[in-house]
């Protein structure tokens, strides 16, 4: 029953050590349109993506976050930014909307074997701030998070298991 | 390029017509098992997992949602909450790190050839009071929204292309 779909959600980990080495255009677009395929309320698609390949913005980004050191050396960036101005239910669904498309991102990029982290940056206002200037990010536009992304230098195991506790029947 | 698993990102569809046909026990364990797999800030793990099999409590939450129809007839829901208690970081993140969740489980739905469809709640609060009353959940969980699952019983063309105007290179 375990199939490669499967064993890719399982096998995704936070990646955050990468090769000196670009990432592929057609993996570029194939992951961008992965993160457009995810849901939204009522389809609203309130989602906008940054692709930041300039090392001179990685490096800005890195020294932004305090968990963002790994910018600095990885070869690419998509920050996922939400437009709550897109319709009503954007203005409140735009958070769950970017972060299954920031969870597209990152599955993709394991499929295509590529590593990946999430940095999550709205509720961090001196990081949320610092991002939306170094990357022009218009007032209204929210800043969600930022994937970093490149080959894998390093090796984690795959997930397993059901968290104790956490599982419920029917009632809680 | 185009492997198993970035179609089932591109062919993953809200579904909201079912066979009347159980889901496989076997299933259920892999899908949540997907869901724990997904990242959290933190690593903090804030999510838990209703598993709704108990026709009753299903045609309970079809009446309390307004677009929850198909929990009158789908074998299975899985209700995703959040415990904003579990640390700092999750009183922040546990609504991205919960859509995360959420996106996995519609993507193990599709890689396990089931279809699903996500159904808002938090920002409902009618709905999420009576979700919250119905399977009794606790006052400091939150509810982020309703997986319906179950045998697609329509089809639905994959995803394809990047939207205009949404992708940006370097800065916006």
């Amino acid at each position: 029953m375990v199939n490669e779909t499967i064993r890719n959600i399982l096998a995704r980990r936070s990646i955050r050590r990468f090769h000196d080495k670009p990432v592929e255009e057609d993996k570029v677009k194939l992951i961008i349109e992965c993160a457009f395929a995810a849901p939204s309320a009522g389809n609203s698609r309130p989602a906008h993506f940054i692709v930041v390949d300039d090392k001179k913005l990685l490096s800005s980004l890195a020294k932004a976050h305090p968990f963002g050191k790994m910018l600095e050396r990885c070869p690419l960036a998509i920050v996922v930014c939400g437009d709550p101005t897109q319709s009503e239910q954007a203005s409140y669904y735009w958070e769950e909307d970017c972060s299954a498309a920031m969870e597209n991102i990152l599955l993709a990029a394991q499929a295509l074997d590529l590593g990946s982290v999430w940095l999550g940056v709205q509720h961090a206002p001196a990081v949320e701030l610092a991002v939306r200037e170094f990357l022009k990010i218009p007032p209204h536009i929210k800043v969600l998070g930022i994937a970093a992304l490149g080959y894998p230098a390093e090796n984690k195991d795959p997930h397993e298991g059901i968290l104790d506790g956490k599982v419920h029947l029917n009632q809680w």
